[in-house]
């Protein structure tokens, strides 16, 4: 059972070329009383001061693949995004903070996601409330190799709020605003789990799991296909085997061929390109979450 | 009355973050008989190759805003994009270049538009011939005080091609296909003309002239709102006096006064909230183009 949460870092600008999550934080930090909650402390932080003002993901090296404990435990790794993750990760220490909420924004036509690490019953729980209030609500569960490595797991509880479709660089008012009433509503969560309050009622949750990450057809480093159009800001939507995945620069189709009713999402997100992922896909999960 | 049109410099990745140029150019490096027409003689052409490797608008200066002439003279000007439009300039005088096309994106909503610096005859023609055959194309005539600057502008023939709205550093499909569709016809339009055979017809021309930039609202050099919900992606769609255009972070609204029945453009272009410039303002224009 997790004890009342009550110390709650909030990140945007983790890159600093996702705006929705620079501009929130700033709104945070100029209004501190839209965040303020009877049991709860929340800390408002931008994460990526110098990526912000240049307006790029990172300067050195990806901050959100940095904080890995034996990454964060190396004096040796001194890029700047590296440096900066352990400053990052003394500083939760040091204000014990229990819960991370990172705000993010993708390319991809995701629209409001929650990113889960680990599927444990707390944010199970949370994300299961979440959903009822917002519908349209996707609730990812991503635990890659690579978990470790995100600002989200420096502690046990936390998440990321990805939103999307949106460009690098600009700010969309309508997704500014979804965002904002998420976060709102998450706080409200918390604070009724510190005061007891949950209502004890079982819900249905339908969750995506990340299973496999597929890069672009490419000839050395340089990509050969598109997204296929039929794919393209279709994230969250089924495709089976035999359905087309990229379209080649000349017009040729290249087809999926692997297990049947899976769910792409990150589907031609930017900063992926470089990584070698040009979407992932899921499998859809539905199951009962209980809160007694 | 001009001359044939002989030799066309068609150059992609002048900005390296617009995915679309880059991509098509190096399908056309590969397929050079895509551009082979019987009286033209096309030069497709990476134009930023540092930007592009790093996947960023540019490197130390945009390089369209590189080529007046008084800089390209000033060999003080040594920043890497100074010294690109040095060669390039060179290199279009090199081969005789007497047509430019540029191949762009953006992240506003703008569709399928070429962007001219002049309305002389030749242009509005081949605009006309264009529109008449993709009803979709916009025809944005653009002067600022900075047309001298832009790479289209080494020769007096020349335009620009611009497609959105797609996020930087993405490829879609779809619109990679369009822009492809376009320069056929572009340069099937150069070839009836050398072979003196454009059909001597008038015909309505539609263009926007670009009259007005408008800035976001600013405290210092931050900005304290967002383009308003109901503008966003709402490009070549009439505005006027006393319509929303910014929404500021805490939910006020921020009205246009100004002329009316003006069409803004560049609506929330991701490269240009560091030019100072949210949306451009133009007025719609309808003349008869004659061809003979």
């Amino acid at each position: 059972m997790v004890k009342k949460i009550e110390k709650i870092a909030l990140f945007g600008g983790t890159h600093g070329n996702e705006m929705t999550g620079i501009y929130l934080i700033k709104k945070f930090l100029q209004h501190p009383y839209l965040l303020k909650r009877s049991t709860l402390q929340v800390f408002p932080l931008l994460s990526n001061p110098k990526a912000i003002k240049s307006r790029v993901r990172y300067t050195e090296i990806d901050l959100n693949r940095c904080f890995a404990p034996e990454d964060l435990e190396n004096l040796d790794q001194v890029l700047y995004e590296q440096l900066l993750a352990k400053t990052i990760h003394q500083k939760l220490l040091n204000n014990q903070i229990n819960f991370v909420v990172d705000l993010h924004s993708t390319t991809a036509n995701m629209g409001l996601t929650i990113i889960l690490s680990d599927t444990n019953k707390f944010h199970l729980q949370l994300s299961s409330y979440l959903s009822l209030i917002y519908p349209e609500l996707k609730v990812l569960y991503y635990a890659s190799k690579e978990k470790d490595k995100l600002l989200r797991s420096n502690t046990d509880l936390g998440l990321s709020i990805e939103i999307g479709s949106i460009a690098q660089g600009i700010l969309d008012a309508n997704l500014f605003i979804k965002t904002e009433k998420l976060i709102y509503s998450l706080l409200d969560y918390l604070e009724t789990y510190n005061q007891n309050k949950i209502e004890e009622k079982s819900h249905n949750l339908v969750f995506y799991e990340v299973f496999e990450r597929i890069d672009y057809p490419r000839d050395g480093e340089d990509i050969t296909a598109m997204i296929h159009p039929n794919l393209q800001f279709k994230d969250y939507q089924p495709i089976n085997s035999g359905d087309p995945l990229f379209l080649t620069f000349e017009g040729e189709n290249i087809l999926y061929k692997g297990l049947s009713e899976v769910y792409p999402v990150f589907i031609n997100e930017a900063a992926y390109y470089e990584k070698g992922i040009a979407m992932c896909l899921t499998k859809r999960r539905e199951i009962t979450v209980t809160f007694h």
